[in-house]
């Protein structure tokens, strides 16, 4: 079934200590409308870039599938600029540069051909834009997807709190998830922010996994075990890609079956981190794809019989 | 089958968050012999304690099935003894007292009756003692396991290199891990430390959960979310105990009866956390251990068609 897919399409300068890129198309709307892509070949795109965007980065975007008829394109300004470099651990990282410019004044206009989306996911953006989005379509989506982080509930708590309270799944990181509830234990933490609005929470731990709640379950994901993790740049989005993007394709909402999303969106993260920026997860197989679910079943699987 | 438990048996004082107690029962074996004692009631322990080491406490432990004999008891001289404090999020922990005492001269006599145990737990101990039990067994157990720590890396090298040579499984967590094979990568350190002799290799990730390798083969055990960690002294100890206890209920040493092993110590250490020192795992009924490894069963199961 159809997605529309909202959030930032950019460039990204990536520094890690494996080396380091110049100006890449990054934005969390690329990873996840790229990752999606995967399960789902009806991903629609809004977002915005400048006059300076390649045409071939856009082209491969629509070469795997995405509709970019909601991607404008402001001739005369720049596109969204983000520079980071990642610490040795590759678990924290500074950045660098973050240069809004064509980000700071986007207004999400939605074509009418995508008006009747059955699954939106807003990637991270100011929370009135990603509110914006959610009051613009005109029948309202059978599940709605957020992302969000920390930078919002600093500067934009009761704008964060007005988005959150409207959406179906709200997907933050452990920090943020503490933050956000001022709780240090995660399941007291997915109590209270549940209690906000989300039906569905999941609390991203990075190398250790995935957690998602609903008011009566919890399921963990664990993230799989790398020799290397190359660039962490994107692996967030690109899970949230493979969670929705199997949602997309099945059509089925169950938590059963957001266990099996949760489980592909972390299979693509761990395809993400392999490379730098998009380069991995825009060229992969389908028979890889099935590998590495398989990894995740035998890296957990095991039989009781209690 | 029969299993040897060897390591301290002390007092601890413990302070959290949540509370602080006076001397109570701690110490490695003490964890280990309680939760292996939940799966095999032929639990032979090796230890020494000072005349100050209340009878009760050795009483409460044979009720639990556990073997004394090899227990020696210096009635002049006074037991371990470990203080420490817990910082807010449970994590980290400062030791305020160590005193040796006793364990400065622990000189581990295997009685004659232990001689044909099958199965033999190494619980944190110089790695020179360690190795010592290991040399007095006349007939080699069917399995070694081996706890330690960071402490013997900093001041014990070529002792624990060479006990570690001995053993089938080592149990480190992830921090020691890291530092053992100076490498950040856990399968990387995998790799190298099952190069140093065991063929198998428990990283304990906390309330991250826990991984198991052997040379082909990785497999994730989760930690349960919990919303109170209440105490986390002993939750290393409580583990390896489940492990090898259920190891030696069952006789199989496959890596896919660890799997199980390992989730059954996980099982027996989401209890030992819930309240102070040994006071959880020393009443648990078969049913709610059951109940527990079935959350483990719901945390992580799900089905996919590849």
């Amino acid at each position: 079934m159809s997605l529309l897919v909202v959030g930032s399409v950019a460039f990204d300068a990536i520094e890690t200590p494996f080396g380091k890129t110049d100006k890449i198309i990054g934005g969390a709307a690329t990873y996840i409308s790229l990752s999606s892509s995967y399960f789902n070949k009806k991903v629609n795109l809004v977002a915005v870039v400048g006059g300076d965007f390649p045409k071939t980065d856009i082209e491969m975007l629509q070469k795997h599938g995405v509709n970019t008829e909601g991607l404008q394109i402001k001739e005369n300004e720049k596109s969204f600029f983000w520079s980071g470099k990642y610490h040795n651990d590759m678990n924290s990282r500074d950045t660098l540069i973050t240069e809004l410019n064509v980000l700071g004044s986007f207004d999400p206009i939605i074509p009418e051909s995508y008006q009747n989306c059955d699954y939106l996911m807003l990637g991270n953006l100011a929370p009135s834009v990603q509110r914006t989005v959610i009051e613009r379509m005109k029948k309202r989506p059978k599940l709605i997807v957020m992302d969000t982080m920390n930078f919002w509930m600093d500067i934009a708590w009761d704008d964060l709190m007005k988005t959150i309270s409207m959406v179906d799944v709200l997907s933050i990181n452990d920090e943020e998830a503490r933050l956000l509830s001022k709780e240090y234990s995660l399941v007291k933490a997915a109590k209270k922010i549940m209690a906000m609005g989300p039906k569905i929470l999941i609390i991203k731990k990075g190398e250790h996994g995935a957690l998602l709640f609903n008011q009566k379950q919890v399921f963990f994901a664990p993230a799989l075990p790398l020799e290397e993790v190359f660039d962490p740049t994107g692996a967030g989005d690109t899970f949230a890609g493979g969670f929705i993007g199997y949602i997309a394709k099945t059509g089925d909402i169950s938590f059963q079956n957001m266990k099996r999303a949760i489980i592909y969106g972390s299979a693509m993260a761990s395809f993400c981190v392999e490379k730098f920026g998009t380069e991995r997860i825009m060229n992969l197989s389908e028979k890889e794809l099935d590998e590495r679910v398989q990894d995740f079943v035998d890296l957990v699987q095991f039989e009781v019989n209690i």
